[in-house]
């Protein structure tokens, strides 16, 4: 049976590049960075090549891109180690509703510290309340963190707006972003943005996992999270991940290749799919449509059917997709983002998410909603019994 | 040029069965493991065999391993959060001179949140001072953190006797082990030693880098560094590093398969060469031989010779060796170690390190003792004039 994997968001597959480029460092290249003879020499210049590489993406400066284990620690260091090297500066940090536990925790971990953290929420389709988000701003924030593109329906933030506003009303905040379902699926410039931090994880497109980096603005002072051997200039310690850290590099090479026509490719793919369900009964699709939206996340409510049977009766057909965001191990526990846009139970329990690589075709949103279009009348019927 | 690689404390070469499982994993298996379709349940596997593999090497429960981004995380995982779970209980923690940054760095970090930190000292050959250890325990003691096999110089430390003293002087200190250079090379248990923390990395034992594994008995108290989605039971959140555990395992089951030939030839090889060195004048073997320091890590000073002429010198003839313990990026800083055994300037400045695999042989060794005579008079010679 011919698979159609739509879970994109949770992760992706390595691209061949990504593959042949880690395979090299593996079992030629080994060394490590930190030896002085010629294998540490080699090994350390995969790693000089991949932050040039990143740092000519983001238009950055190669000192300001940090190695990292991925993209939850990436945001942990950003915003634990952002609101601690600023504590006596201020006390508030702002963050909105609809975050990955990634950052909700982190705010979680500063709360019981003492910081006051205050969330900015959104409307159903996790549009960010721009006038809260103002008026929350005060001159002793700290620091703010805003997730670029919601892991969940694909909502977009507007990131330079929220730079503007925060640099007229809270100069002293540092701005992060996450930015882990967004790097390879819009072009990020975090100087012209306002951008202080930004975490990216790697096999979130075609790279591998547990590896993503941390952009740090020149200037912006943060506490590491991991202290020793002084690796990266003492920010972040540890024998650097050659081979993720290489893959990393080619498969974020890779992303920013012919990059308008994958992002229009995943837009066109969207809109299939979107069209699709808004045809079917008794569907609602969740987040904005077209360039409003992210090209690649679409979630959709399917009221009488449970997301978990709706994925399985999907899967015996071969078309994998997830029910919540398969970023978390509390696999039955509540959707913060359906919690987030106050999505009714019924649909909250019947929303599934289907994303996109700019490896999928048409022909395969096309089965999966004929798979939909045999799949629920049944399903629905059985429930109804 | 045949490459005699002896640099194996600094890194080792991944084996064809680590290269192997990642390649299936990064190419095939490559779903997220907290995904609830077939190829999330298909990686979950992997981390779960791991862990089994891993638990039955150490004799203790699956769920007391908890996979990390490699040794110097687990390091302060262990050290930062199982100091801050112990604030109330008291404010002392005790660590030797002879530590890695890894361990040094986060003392460093708790003395600044204001922990009284005692570092107990060490004799020249690296020996630690049981009396003063002995001395050093009291009742408000939290934390105990000591290297099991220093990197530098191969010494061991006797941590059944530790964990016996501390369990007797300070019955609610924390006891962490940090087996970097030890797993692999010791049949460790951890329940019958005494152990409640114990961090280890793949890279040293032909496994990857980006990988490692903390061991956290079940019942201590530990803070988690890195917050978010809940994976390993909210204690070290992010998507799971599946490629790197995989290796792990399979590099974790094969370091402990023919162990004990293993670890003869590893002592064979080191007598060979300390053997060969001693019969050369003007050197200084540190660290103790035989059984009385690891199989693996042989230092020397060759007075008269800069540490990194002769790394360069041996280099070129194919011989790569390590100056200080290439696990910093401070290449050229004073080693910590041979400052605890107060060797003399001139011998620090000159001390290199040897440190092997099994896959070395005794022609490597006789290749190395053959080019370290050839060159010695010449770079000493050179150095004169």
């Amino acid at each position: 049976m011919n698979e159609i994997y739509l879970d994109n968001s949770a992760t992706t597959r390595p691209s061949e590049a990504v593959l042949r480029i880690m395979e090299k460092t593996l079992r030629e290249d080994f060394g490590n960075p930190s030896s002085m003879h010629r294998k540490g020499v080699e090994a350390e210049q995969y790693v000089r090549d991949a932050r040039k590489i990143l740092s000519r993406i983001l238009k950055v400066s190669e000192g300001e891109i940090y190695f990292t284990s991925g993209g939850t620690e990436g945001n942990n260091w950003a915003i634990i180690g952002g609101a601690m090297a600023q504590r006596r500066a201020g006390n508030r940090i702002i963050t909105t509703e609809m975050e990955h536990p990634a950052v909700a925790e982190p705010f979680a971990f500063l709360e019981k510290q003492g910081f006051e953290v205050v969330k900015i929420p959104v409307d159903k389709n996790g549009v960010l309340d721009l006038a809260a988000f103002r008026e929350a701003l005060t001159e002793d924030t700290v620091l703010v963190s805003a997730m670029y593109v919601n892991n969940e329906i694909g909502a977009v933030v507007p990131v330079e707006e929220l730079s503007a506003l925060i640099r007229q009303k809270a100069p002293k905040a540092y701005f992060h972003v996450d930015a882990i379902q967004a790097f390879g699926k819009y072009r990020i410039y975090p100087r012209t943005a306002g951008i202080d931090l930004l975490s990216v994880s790697a096999h979130k497109f075609h790279g591998p996992k547990g590896v993503g980096f941390l952009y740090i603005r020149d200037g912006v002072r943060t506490l590491p999270l991991i202290y020793g051997g002084g690796q990266q200039g003492g920010m972040r310690s540890g024998t650097e991940n050659v081979p993720g850290i290489a893959g990393l590099g080619a498969a974020a090479e890779e992303a920013y290749t012919d990059f308008e026509e994958k992002v229009s490719h995943l837009y066109a793919l969207k809109e299939r799919l979107r069209d699709g369900l808004s045809a079917m009964d008794h569907v609602t699709v969740h987040g904005l449509p077209g360039r409003e939206g992210a090209p690649h996340i679409v979630n959709a409510a399917f009221p009488g059917v449970g997301a978990e049977v709706l994925l399985h009766a999907l899967e015996d057909r071969g078309i994998l997709i997830s029910a919540g965001s398969a970023c978390s191990t509390h696999k039955r526990a509540a959707s913060p983002t359906l919690s987030a846009i106050r999505a009714p139970k019924k649909e909250a329990e019947s929303s599934v998410r289907f994303s996109f690589s700019e490896e999928n075709t048409f022909e395969e949103v096309d089965e999966t909603l004929k798979a939909l279009g045999e799949l629920l009348p049944v399903l629905r019927r059985y429930r109804a019994r």
